[in-house]
């Protein structure tokens, strides 16, 4: 018997097992935001770092000036590809309480569904890998390609010491490619590898006029309004077709190839859904693009906030001493946030009238990520979930960040899988969130096929 | 020897009287916003009746639902104009007390100066006319002209019983020409007659897209912004040369005539003081105006307000469900308010896009006020307040509205001056308000010389 059917047999047969140890690992409330559960994460990694070492790997707690991560490795694949899983432990608040139908740490499963908190996002994702890996190790002596994890014990809180751990262990970590799971499918049996996220660029801008609000009878006709610069502004940074009008803004945006237009074109989905959960009516956006271009890769300009003078009831016939405007940019490869920053801002200032004084402050930025299409280990992935769902596979990008993925991509440098098991209606950081059974037993065939397909591969 | 010689005398020989009376009405606390102080505004009016009736006039206190106003006449010069003086008896609330540097309600002289609250503004006004007729009356037995008076107590708190008063007082009160005193002179010892006021309309916009905020990495380049539409449209509204753009805004404008561009092109002022008062370091307006033109005499739009999703500190990447804005059009004769607000929703209406929801509500309105420069009155308060103050006068109009001004002369139909004697620095609705004993006896002589003047005019 072959390593993959070894292992694929020994996950059938320990389902119910399977299922059990994840209950277990559920009912620790490893919830990182709130200070009196730091007790209930540090267990959770204790417990995590024993059940990598019960299946023979190598594994350790890293500690943090916050919560801790686990690090571990099985490398005994001599000559064969390392992959890096990524999964977190930690999980959100289950408040409010009383919305719960079972109790969030009581985990309890009705219809097919588990339901607790973390049971999808994401220890139920982190289970689906250590799962494929014990029905190698256990079930067939041997996993095909050697294998690191890295457990993050903070993603629910912002990732605040992930850099730390990543830049401590990075020799650690090397790996040839990178597979993480703490995303969303497309739809129920429907599985979907992200490829890609866009990046950010948030600035806020003051244009301040008067040095006080000035009376618009008194004044009006004679005074720049500040509020009126700003709104000009505003409206000359974006044209007719929808396209963004800051000079080199496109510059660094690597074309969409023809491959991966198809690809996008081939999306299972109907737009309609993604309008009618914003509550519009019709779709707008950039001339010459599909629905799915335009959220998943193309930059955006996107005000996300408007504030001037008076803004109570009724009149206040003023005009106003300043004016601001929050704005983010979704950007793509290879487009660089402090380039893009800076663009904007000189020609801010070019397009800015006298008499009036203007800033520009940077709120945050995060750079897009993309593994491209025509990496060997999208079409292993595509060929294993493909295997455990008996469905075809869809490559999808992600038109917001996240951020560990761009950090985690950037420290090592190796080509990033988003593969993850999540539905869209799991109520993630809601009440009564679940993991479909289906999809969990699913998603463990899927990974032992995935390490199967790896060791296929000759990466460079 | 002649009246105005006797009432001139009169009035030089009784400067002490004069100065004691106000003193002792300014002791009185009408403060009209104040209920408290109810009994002192009723007060007020009745020694007002009182010391019109003593003079020789008819008076009568006129009850509203709020605080009365006091009528009264002097009818005897038979064949004569009639002119009504407008004044009003309530003070704006003293507070804070701890900045006077005497107390409010116990008038003091200091450095040619009487300090206390109501001091020009405006029961040292209404004493300015008070004095002027008892030195006709007192001094040579009769005034050359019919003198009616309307002396308010709720000007403080936006006159909301005047329309009562003028509607039920409209045959008692009707005259050739109006005199209102409330109003501040250029400078010191610079004499102005108002004879223009802007008209005001007030309206605000709302864009709604999302029935919610969304995520602007999720949905950001396919759903439109309301933020973006709002800016978008407020742009449109004015052209590059600082005329609004809205089709027919300026169609009922009656143009400046050469005549009127003069007078204003003669303002002793420097623009620059009134710059400096705002706060700003340049002069923007309509191309082809002058200052005084854009200020005064010819009609605007300023964004008041602008409102939409996060305002707080740091980023928050939403596109925001809604977005809207607050406008005050400043205008001039002829333009009517509705027929503005009406062409601006309309106008806005076509340019918006598909998409969003629009909805453009009215916050309030006031027509446009002027008296033809042209008409007799105007150059009998010229010669009149030359000889008062020896020194030339100017023709100013005001940038903002007076709602009491453009009651009464919407309904009595006839033309009104506004000569007022305070000072840009008299401290009117502020700790330390003042009024300048030089300019309260010139204005005494200012008006002795008016009634005079009056009465020499034949009027339609």
């Amino acid at each position: 018997m072959s390593l993959l059917d070894a292992a694929l047999a020994y996950a059938r047969a320990h389902e119910r097992e399977a299922l059990d140890e994840l209950i277990t690992c559920l009912k620790l409330p490893s919830v990182s935001a709130q200070p009196r559960h730091a007790h209930d994460v540090a267990m959770c990694a204790a417990m995590l770092k024993n059940a990598l070492r019960s299946r023979g790997f190598t594994a350790e707690v890293i500690p943090t000036t916050g919560h801790p991560s686990v690090v571990g490795e099985w490398l005994q694949a001599t000559g064969k590809p390392t992959v890096l899983i990524y999964a977190h432990y930690d999980v959100q608040p289950p408040e409010p309480l009383e919305e719960w139908h079972s109790p969030p740490f009581e985990p309890t499963v009705r219809e097919g569904k588990l339901f607790g908190r973390g049971s999808i996002d994401d220890k139920g994702q982190l289970f689906v890998h250590l799962k494929a890996c014990e029905a190698y190790l256990t079930g067939a002596g041997a996993l095909p390609v050697n294998v690191k994890v890295l457990f993050e014990g903070e993603e629910e809180i912002g990732s605040p010491h992930l850099g730390d751990v990543l830049a401590s262990q990075r020799d650690r970590l090397r790996a040839d490619v990178v597979v993480v799971s703490d995303t969303p499918m497309l739809e129920r049996g429907k599985p979907a590898i992200c490829y890609g996220l866009r990046g950010l660029c948030c600035l806020e801008i003051e244009v301040s006029g008067p040095s006080h609000d000035v009376h618009s009878g008194q004044f009006g006709g004679a005074v720049i309004n500040p509020a009126t610069v700003l709104v000009e502004l505003l409206a000359q940074l974006k044209d007719a077709k929808g396209r963004v009008t800051i000079p080199g803004f496109y510059a660094q945006v690597v074309p969409l190839t023809p491959a991966e237009r198809q690809v996008l074109a081939k999306i299972p989905l109907n737009p309609q859904v993604f309008l009618q959960a914003a509550g519009v009516t019709e779709e707008r956006g950039e001339e010459g693009h599909t629905f799915f271009e335009r959220i998943w890769a193309r930059p955006t300009l996107d005000i996300n906030g408007l504030s001037s003078g008076y803004q109570g009831e009724g009149a206040k016939t003023i005009i106003p001493a300043t004016a601001s405007a929050k704005l983010s940019m979704r950007l793509v490869p290879n487009q660089d946030p402090g380039t893009i920053a800076s663009l904007t801002e000189r020609y801010l200032k070019q397009l800015c009238p006298s008499g009036v004084r203007m800033t520009v402050k940077h709120l945050g930025e995060g750079k897009p990520f993309l593994t491209p299409l025509t990496h060997p280990a999208m079409r292993a992935a595509e060929r294993a979930l493909k295997q455990g769902f008996g469905s075809e596979v869809s490559f999808i990008r992600e038109g917001g960040s996240i951020p560990f993925v761009t950090a985690i991509s950037e420290t090592l440098q190796v080509p990033c899988l988003l593969v993850g098991f999540g539905l869209p209606d799991e109520n993630a950081h809601a009440p009564n969130e679940y993991l479909d059974l289906d999809h969990f037993h699913r998603g463990i065939r899927s990974m032992i096929h995935l390490y199967h397909e790896m060791a296929q591969l000759t990466l460079p």
